[in-house]
This record gives structure tokens, sequence and C-alpha cells, in this order.
């Protein structure tokens, strides 16, 4: 599971992804939702103003694709997903961080 | 003098300056000479194999156009030029480092 980053992020580079999700206010709505323990899809889209789910679940393909997210799907009746910050995720999250903290110095 | 960021860097996003600098191989040369105390252009320019003075010369235009690098020129004969890391310069290669090592995990 730890490698579920490795596996799907290595044909974009760091710095391309930085710059597609900080330009992204959706990627960064989901990103916020999930790091706010809120994971189910349901949840999110309540959680985030006017995103609608074709967006939503292209922006959750786009997590899953550059190892930011995993998704769990628990065998229940209807199945529960879950989507949660892989451990490449909680360090990206950090430089995304770190790189919003230096922009706001410099406006 | 900490506030020449500021001024230089309003109309570039950070994360926009991240992709740029990491994709240009001069620039983080530049970067990393500068980092190691080598600040004299001359001797930036011999510790860069390769370089032109007029890549050079563009590299040290964009840094300060970032904001990522301070010139400064001592009034000697003749006159002295220095290229130094700004604060914000320190904090953006941080960032560089940190997606670098990132980038590494993923490889």
């Amino acid at each position: 599971m730890e490698n579920q980053g490795k596996k799907n992020t290595s044909h974009t580079t760091v710095s391309r992804m930085v710059e597609d999700i900080i330009g992204c206010k959706w990627s960064l709505s989901v990103i916020e939702a999930v790091k706010n323990d809120i994971v189910r899809p349901g949840e999110i889209q309540r959680s985030i103003e006017g995103i609608s789910t074709k967006v939503l679940n292209e922006r959750f393909n786009k997590m899953l694709r550059y190892g930011i997210m995993k998704k769990t799907i628990y065998p229940e009746v209807p199945p529960r997903v879950e989507y949660k910050l892989t451990e490449f995720g909680k360090k990206f999250v950090v430089i995304l961080n770190q790189i919003d903290q230096l922009q706001s110095e410099i406006e």
C-alpha cells in the first residue's frame, strides 16, 4: 500500500503535479476535505460548494493517478468508498502548504 | 533588502517559478553554485561546465526577477559583483529540495 504512490506517479514529475494541483481550485478543495477527515465521495461533494459529480470524479481519478490519494472500497451493502492521502500524498501536501505560505509572503 | 523578493515576484506564482526552475538545468546549477558560496559571476561560470555568458546572464536576470537572488555591486575598481540568495530564495530552495527528494522516492 505504501508503494501505491511509487507505481502511479512515475510518469509525471512532482513539480508538474504541484503546478497542476495548485492551479486547480477543485483539486485543492478535494485535498482539503480529505485532510479534514471528510473521506466519503458523497460527504466530500456536499462539503465543496458547486462541485459536480463529474468534476469530482475527474479529480478523484487524478489523485489516484498521481498517487496522492488511495481509494478503499469496503465490502458492505452498499459498498462504502473512502479516499485517503497516501504517504506520498501527505508529503506532497506539506510542499503545497509551503508554497502557499511563500506565495502569501510575496503578495 | 529583505523585501526585495516581495517586490520582484508579485507577478509570477511560486508554483510556476518552481516548475520553471526545476525544468531548467542551468538555473539549478546557478542556484547550486550560489548555495555553495560561489557568488561572483566569473567563478560561477567556471564552476558550471558548458554554460555561456549569455545563458548565465539570462539566468541571473530570472533569479533577480523572481526575487530568488539579490545582486550586490561593490564600489571597487573594477566593481565586484556578487549574487546571493534572498530570504525568499532560501525558502524557495528548501521547497526545491523537498520536491527533488519526493521525486527520487517515486522513481
